[in-house]
């Protein structure tokens, strides 16, 4: 997608070789307008004969981009909750989250009243980078007895093993942003030379 | 705003005399179409000859409502942080909120990007109960030297001290259903006939 690459280029930080900040326009400050060219963008390429009936994320960084999503499609969205909220009983799908960056693991939470087996769901994160946030959110799904019909991503760290993961899984994966390297303090896109 | 109010009464539930929960349209599930109108509401009340420059908002419920006032504003929104990020340095403001339900005391944070002395920021959020996480909010506008022009809030409870405290902080509020008692397992609004 064009203007987010643009946006990653003119905005995002290297803060290292494995590290992007984009805190400018996607996990703190928020760009309304580019967020809603996303959500027609994952439309676009989630589209299918059997539309999907429910965008699912994780709190916070996703909310956005599942928000536009969600408002494209015509759908609700529900995002899962890395800590159960005070109102939250225990009719609720877990799945459990390691996280590589932090070395722990979070249990992530969705209440059962919200994804059913009749639902299709368009799962939609921020990053992608080692695909344990969106294989928990996969298996929600699948505990409820819906289908997965994708999985979107706004930036995909295509040097860490998430995509595949996720593909060898059985999902498909879309990336608005594929990140082929940050080295020497450069974004390098997938399929593309070097741009900054 | 009566869709909402339409909204919370055949949808919100009842936990107890203080407790309402809304996981199925605002907290956790989130109606895209409601959201829209909640933005266009907001910002219908907040109309005035200076022109707001920023929306900020806490993580998470406040973020689909503060997308949507920033959306229909054409500005961006910022998203206070509960728990700093990784990739966050010590460029930040701070604010300490206490809340009396969990009784405990969180530090929110704000990149000193994002807000600015020339910044009118509105600030949104979908509770109001005691008025600590709006007031954190504030002192973090003011802190960068910019001007808040208002607080928006989806749900107050108008039987708990929020509105008086941010009002007597000089703040002018919009909220956008204001609930006078949840007792009997009922919703009665503020100057409202009891309507379930």
């Amino acid at each position: 997608m064009k203007l987010l690459k643009e946006e990653i280029l003119s905005k995002g930080i290297v803060l290292s070789d494995g590290v992007l900040k984009v805190d400018s326009f996607l996990n703190h400050q928020i760009n309304p307008i580019l967020s809603l060219e996303m959500g027609k963008e994952f439309v676009k390429r989630f589209h299918s004969e059997d539309p999907n009936t429910k965008v699912l994320t994780i709190e916070s960084s996703g909310i956005a981009p599942a928000f536009t999503t969600a408002l494209e499609l015509g759908v609700e969205l529900v995002f899962a909750r890395k800590k159960k909220s005070l109102t939250m009983n225990d009719n609720v799908y877990t799945a459990d989250v390691y996280s590589f960056t932090k070395q722990e693991t979070n249990t992530i939470t969705v209440s059962k009243d919200f994804i059913t087996e009749s639902d299709r769901v368009l799962i939609i994160d921020d990053f992608l980078a080692n695909g344990q946030a969106a294989l928990g959110l996969a298996q929600i799904v699948e505990q409820a007895g819906g289908t997965v019909s994708g999985i979107g991503i706004v930036i995909e760290k295509s040097f860490q093993p998430g995509r595949q993961v996720l593909l060898d899984a059985g999902y498909k994966v879309e990336s608005l942003a594929r990140i082929e390297s940050l080295k020497n303090n450069e974004v390098r896109f997938v399929d593309e030379t070097v741009l900054v």
